[in-house]
């Protein structure tokens, strides 16, 4: 318990004078409240001075009325006529008087009475003192006065009066409503918090290191996003089925934006329904975030938009586009259910531990021939049935450039490692995945879109990756689409 | 179980002449395979007319070294040349049987035959059907035969011998891993819809009622926002920062995309954590979805910018500022954890009870003056403190616009019934909600910004809801922004 009373006035009190001279019924109010109303008795007797006149003004009135009960201050007030409490208020509102030394508060609860003020107890219906008060807690007349500076243990007791009913002037007794939502800790916290406020002051509390809550991570486990059947009737339905096509057929329903003839599906299987092959549900709620390849926080859309500019060597559709909306329509159905804010089991291409050898293209050469050149063709430039891409070109002008992530090694080999033969994830060893990863990013493909006129300086400033970026040739793109 | 037999050739299928000259050899082949190659036997004999040349082609020389095991056609291969085989591929490839009528299948089976060949059974690691052998299943030489049109029970037949080990001439094992991945149900839907399809023909199939799954909501009950302490830190915790300053003090952080004093905080209470305050956690996952209002599929932003244009009588904020990528991830940041594409309890503003008596403005100005006038003053316009605006203004030239969703009775009533008076949520009637909302609405505000020049004509497309819309004058809007 680190609070003290911070009631004892600095000495300099009465050095510095009221902005006016008081009205003869000030002598009265200075025995307890202080001569410039600074205010007294560590609390016991609250500050006067720059508070709000039509509250105080107010107070007197209920004081006179008895509707706020006061044993000291009842008697008082009743000797006072309307222009005298009208004077008596002007006067304090405009006294001036030092604010006393800060005393120590634990940081915590310093923090604590902060996050009151500031911020509110809503669980509890209690919204912040600023809320009324003002976000300097200056008050606003004739309701709400100023707190800022006002003593800890006036406030406390003032809160804990409200809390118990002892005072009951509030208007809409909303104070004691809100009152009611703080426990004994709130109240002190606040107090210490109020009355370590100096209005034009520095009022940055000190940081306090609060212990992270637990991961809030939900284990989506196992998860299935909803079955075709669920998409739902009308507009919603028809964006999302759109955004389907759009992913699985990027070619037709996207052309404006790709250079390309891959498709969203090639990277992510199964529609983007596959775990570990990053599936889109569980793309969908990790943006807005930073990301170091553009150095900034991306949203869904930034994020879709790098594909097309690497993966599929295009442009970005706008973030308005049909094609943008119907995307994260889909994906924002295929994630119902998952927790937003999560990497859920199956997030993005599992790692793959470093492998013994340095990857290398010659042996992942014998690896292609053996398990990929099937479908991929033993030249990597993918294959067509009846006109349309069946699988796609590996490299070369059709496939994606030396910007796109699969040009990385090691996000190559996760793909491959997990996903690749198709049908057959898993099956390829560790060493045997780096290695064909190594080998397909080892072939020309077409330029970066950033390249800034030096392989060198576009590859130190955009991607430091293990891999042959600007190590073999570049393709020129072909902008007109023909299948392979 | 409705599947029948496909096999039996219809009549007119020797009338129709293959394309070429049959190989002497093929008259072997005719016995079983038809004349023409259409197939027979009720699918015992497999379809060769149309079929991939390199793919008949490696089947006869496995045939021949028994790679493919098969009693009858081993014999027959081993007295092929090859030659001979290559022109019996080259005859049969190019050969038009035609296809027996569609036999009447159990629509389910269809459908789920459909979704097995074109969209795969992943979570056995079973890839399409569609992915290797083409999207009109026309195959893709030579390892991946033409499946449409063949015979149901040849196709279910193979897929069993590759299942159980009785065909194993396969490339990577690929199809006997694949088979392995279906059931009973699995091949007999498959070989059904396979069986089924016409190439060139109307593949579409019927429409089948699937029973919904079960809704996926996942109850959010008490849900709480992490707390400020869990901001994370770096360029993340940055923008999410950002986003909250601009969410409380949107006039201030976002000063180019507002027309008045409002703070999104104003009708998001606690800083858009408030359950049943349209609290901005349980916003985040609801997008993309459809909103008449605008009659389109809304992302997030475009949602954000709706409150721009109406709610603060401003601008939109492109989808790429920072002000809206920094309520993006603020809102992020408070849904973690929220199920995404859901609406958990506390979701919008909870709907008030249509009133026993119609809202009347004259029986809600008494509520206003008793209940609201407190704060936000007599006339209306709100309260300032030490510069800052403390209460919103209800109406005129610093509120909402005619186009804002406040500006709709029910959900002022809705807003009002469960917030207010701050911190005294719920204590109003109904009655008192419905009457408050119409005085409040029956004010002058700002014009409506997609005013068509005429107001009939302006509610009619855009506001067609409960409320004053047009019944009472417009106020010019203030550019400047001034606190009132």
């Amino acid at each position: 318990m680190l609070i003290a009373p911070v009631g004892i006035l600095a000495g300099v009190a009465a050095a510095i004078p009221a902005s006016a001279a008081p009205p003869p019924a000030a002598a009265t109010c200075a025995a307890c409240h202080g001569e410039n109303g600074g205010g007294g008795g560590g609390g016991t007797f609250p500050r006067l001075a720059g508070q709000l006149a039509a509250y105080l003004a107010r107070q007197l009135h209920d004081f006179k009325s008895g509707a706020r009960a006061n044993r000291i201050m009842q008697p008082l007030a009743a000797g006072l006529s309307d222009d005298q409490i009208t004077a008596l208020a002007q006067y304090y509102s405009r006294a001036q008087a030092p604010y006393p030394s800060r005393q120590k508060v634990n940081p915590a609860t310093l923090a604590h009475g902060e996050s009151l003020v500031r911020l509110g107890k809503w669980s509890a219906e209690v919204p912040a003192c600023a809320t009324c008060h003002g976000p300097k807690l200056a008050g606003l007349a004739p309701d709400f006065p100023m707190l800022a500076g006002q003593y800890a243990d006036y406030i406390a007791g003032q809160i804990n009066a409200f809390r118990r009913g002892g005072r009951r002037s509030d208007p809409l007794n909303l104070m004691q409503h809100v009152a009611r939502g703080l426990d004994d800790a709130d109240v002190k916290a606040v107090a210490a918090y109020l009355a370590w406020l100096r209005p034009g002051g520095d009022n940055q509390v000190p940081k306090v290191k609060v212990a992270s809550p637990a991961a809030r991570r939900v284990a989506a486990k196992g998860f299935q996003p909803p079955p075709e059947s669920a998409i739902p009737g009308g507009p919603d339905g028809e964006m999302i089925r759109f955004g389907e096509q759009v992913f699985t057929d990027t070619g037709h329903y996207a052309k404006a934006y790709t250079g390309n003839v891959l498709n969203c599906s090639n990277c992510h299987l199964d529609r983007g329904r596959l775990a570990n092959s990053a599936p889109m549900w569980a793309a969908f709620g990790r943006y807005p975030r930073y990301r170091k390849k553009n150095d900034k926080v991306n949203t869904l859309a930034d994020r879709i938009q790098g594909c097309f500019v690497f993966s599929m060597n295009g442009k970005p559709p706008p973030a308005d586009s049909k094609v943008m909306v119907a995307l994260e329509s889909y994906f924002h159905w295929l994630a119902t259910g998952v927790p937003v804010n999560t990497d859920p089991p199956g997030t993005g291409y599992p790692d793959v531990p470093k492998p013994a050898r340095a990857p290398d293209p010659a042996r992942g050469a014998q690896v292609f021939k053996t398990h990929c050149a099937l479908c991929h063709g033993a030249d990597g430039q993918g294959r067509t049935s009846a006109g349309a891409v069946v699988f796609p070109p590996l490299w070369g002008p059709q496939s994606f450039n030396w910007g796109a992530g699969m040009h990385r090694i090691p996000t190559a080999a996760a793909f491959i490692k997990a996903n690749m033969p198709l049908g057959l994830g898993g099956t390829l060893t560790d060493q045997q995945a780096w290695d064909v990863a190594a080998f397909v990013d080892h072939h020309p493909r077409p330029q970066d879109p950033r390249f800034t006129g030096s392989v060198k300086e576009t590859k130190q400033k955009y991607h430091q990756h293990m891999g042959y970026y600007g190590q073999v040739p570049s393709t020129p793109t072909k902008k007109e689409i023909t299948p392979p």
